[in-house]
């Protein structure tokens, strides 16, 4: 496995000016996976999973009679601190603001000595959903540590308007615990709510995926893309992957085991990727030295775009090399 | 053919909450054909199409020395009494506001005792012109039955625009009885507004059609996509319309008696699509009282969204079965 | 060669409304070459190349330790008037507003009897950039002519806020030299700041590249698509260059001298086109004077945008006809 630090990255630049958003502290979410809140066996497995980040899910997962059941066996988790552990990152996945439901969810979550150190909330759809929620976490949460925040767009009216909602999810965090660290693509929503239909090759949501990675990139956000529902097609799922990642999703929601490793892989960069980046950084420091600006690098003409792709390689390789 | 009526939509969903959206009285338009309404032969054979929608056109397809001729038609087809009936439902486009040919168009068909039950508004650029639109409506309409109002974006600024003009288009229902039920893609005027070229793939305006879904489903509009100039092109006008229909568009444009039958069958669900639906939502129904949320049906994780797209399903055959 | 002039194109219109924006005075940029400002030998090769715009570099293509150099090169060329010269176009690209970089190149450039008649500036994020550039260049130059400027979208911040940055500079054109007439698609900064991977099928920048196009086209700019870097693939620069023009780009980047042949004849209209175009113009004029609005045209169904795509065809190649 090849390893490059932090302090080596600094080293490597050398006077080369840095870009500090991709070299700050960077928490890998390549895959979020969905636990029903009220399934205790499947909590209780899923910390044993190799996968970046576990939701326990009230939400779409949970049919509406369990809802208080799955609001009760993760205040039970909570209690008996069986979580948190230190890998994989864990969240809440509460009902939409819309659903009349998240404030239950709220208060079971938040009442007791340990909270969640992330909630993720779906169906985000106006900029007034955004501050309820705000306002409703900071009256019942009584701790200092910060929650990170993860932003699901799922509906027309959400991907319109997803610029004013992402800036109102940064606004909250300066009068609230709440950290917004991502946004999530809810690819079968949207399509639903388009009146689309979920096909093999994604083209009908290629305008709101690529939108979504805009806007959250535009924050310096983190963007997790669709799930995919057939569990059985694993090429699908690979091939999908693969795209996502090339598109600057920076991660996927899985729905099944089955679907980690291929999905941690696509997500993380290869031996190869990483030995191309380290090259080419060492290139384009000799060639700065030496003043040359624009140099041939693999037949590809080389300035500081492909420098920043190399970086990125580095950055993603750095965060995730203990956890492949 | 298999057949749900609204009232059987209602059993079958038990206690599940209901999107009433979906639920409430839908005129499909899967079909929107133009007749030039000079043409006296053509006006009076479209009644007898199985097409959704006829427009009586006063604007591109007239020539600019026939426009006054048009105008007389549509006046008389209106004063003879010959429409309505009851399907296809029937419009007039009339010139664009910006055209200077557009109020004359409007004292045309808004003067006598029938007036159109719909209006097609094409190439709407700006927010004055919705409410130019509006206030002259206003003053020469006498009725206080309701005018459907279609509007298409057509240029790289009014798609720009879109979210804007089409909040005003739903303001202007308030103080007007102008009641904005659709939008349409104007593919061709993009294509030239944009200085591209139309290609078999369509592939130069996967962004406009998808952007102007994504606006039309936000204000819970119907979408209509382009057209299909080479009226010989049967299977391309089926791939496109099939693709169309995946996308979230409900119908398209067609502008020749031979493409109906292939654009009517595209925006209608296949008999496998509905058992397919509604085997699903018994499914789901069964799962919610056994206190499941998330189910594998067909090798498909099963959840809300999967949920709704087979709500739409069952909605628009129960809406279209009448008229196949 | 198949040429129109413009006294032409007005006699073949007859009494058919014109579109004054495409028969506008049209200054073609199909192909933007960049060479590194501190290369005087470049600089002088680049004169005799046939392109449109050449583009002396003072950011991405310029090492650190030479920006100075750059400077001092391109002053020099402009005092000793070896340029301008009538073609190709020519222009200094400035170092963003955003690197510290951008006041000492303006000062170098603007201070002299010779100026650049355009000036290019990269990576805009926002309208205070937009407005600081204006009122330094206002400030420094000395001159009555315009300054023809070109902006460049290279972040998913930029292309978020898109539209408000380019009103901005059509805006600063009322109250400085500046006179806005291109949009740039950054693409390879783009897609590092993304996060994304640049591919051979350009997936990941279809939204990007076509947003551009939009908001471009809606303020009546030229809009420039992305480079290739990989200087040996001819055949997918011909590909990309073609999918680019059907797109509507009026251009694109080009990094090399051998990229120059393949780009021009790309975004120059073919003698096929030209005679489709001027024959369905000739075709249009006469079902016009014959009443007949829409008609069908080699097994199309034309009316106005199809007419509209043939004037563009013949536009261009009215512009582009002393220079291929």
């Amino acid at each position: 496995m090849f390893v490059i630090s932090s302090s080596n990255l600094l080293r490597v630049y050398g006077n080369v000016k840095l870009y500090p958003r991709y070299l700050s502290k960077f928490i890998p979410r390549r895959t979020l996976l969905y636990v029903p809140g009220c399934d205790e066996r499947k909590l209780r497995k899923a910390r044993k999973l190799n996968v970046d980040l576990v939701a326990f899910d009230c939400e779409d997962g949970v049919a509406l009679n369990q809802k208080d059941t799955a609001r009760q066996r993760i205040r039970e988790m909570l209690d008996c601190r069986s979580w948190p552990c230190s890998r994989p990152e864990w969240g809440v996945r509460v009902n939409a603001v819309s659903s009349e439901l998240c404030y239950m969810d709220l208060e079971a979550i938040l009442s007791g000595i340990n909270c969640p150190p992330c909630i993720l909330l779906p169906k985000v759809n106006t900029i007034n959903e955004m501050h309820w929620f705000a306002d409703t976490v900071s009256n019942l949460y009584s701790h200092t540590s910060p929650i990170n925040l993860i932003v699901y767009s799922e509906t027309a009216v959400s991907m319109m308007n997803l610029p004013k909602i992402v800036n109102a999810g940064i606004e909250i965090g300066k009068h609230s615990p709440l950290n917004l660290v991502a946004l999530v693509m809810g690819s079968d929503d949207y399509v639903a709510d388009i009146g689309a239909t979920r096909t093999k090759s994604c083209s009908e949501i290629i305008y709101a995926r690529q939108r979504l990675v805009m806007v959250a990139k535009a924050f310096e956000l983190q963007a997790i893309d669709m799930v995919h529902i057939d569990i059985q097609d694993l090429d699908g799922l690979k091939k999908t992957s693969e795209e996502g990642a090339a598109w600057g999703f920076t991660g996927r929601q899985i729905i099944h085991p089955s679907q980690v490793t291929i999905v941690q892989a696509a997500y993380s960069p290869s031996v190869d990727k990483i030995k191309w980046a380290t090259e080419l950084i060492d290139a384009f420091r000799s060639h700065q030295e030496l003043g040359k600006g624009s140099f041939v690098f693999q037949n590809q003409m080389i300035d500081m775009p492909t420098l920043k792709q190399a970086e990125n390689i580095i950055t993603l390789a750095d965060a995730t090399v203990n956890h492949k």
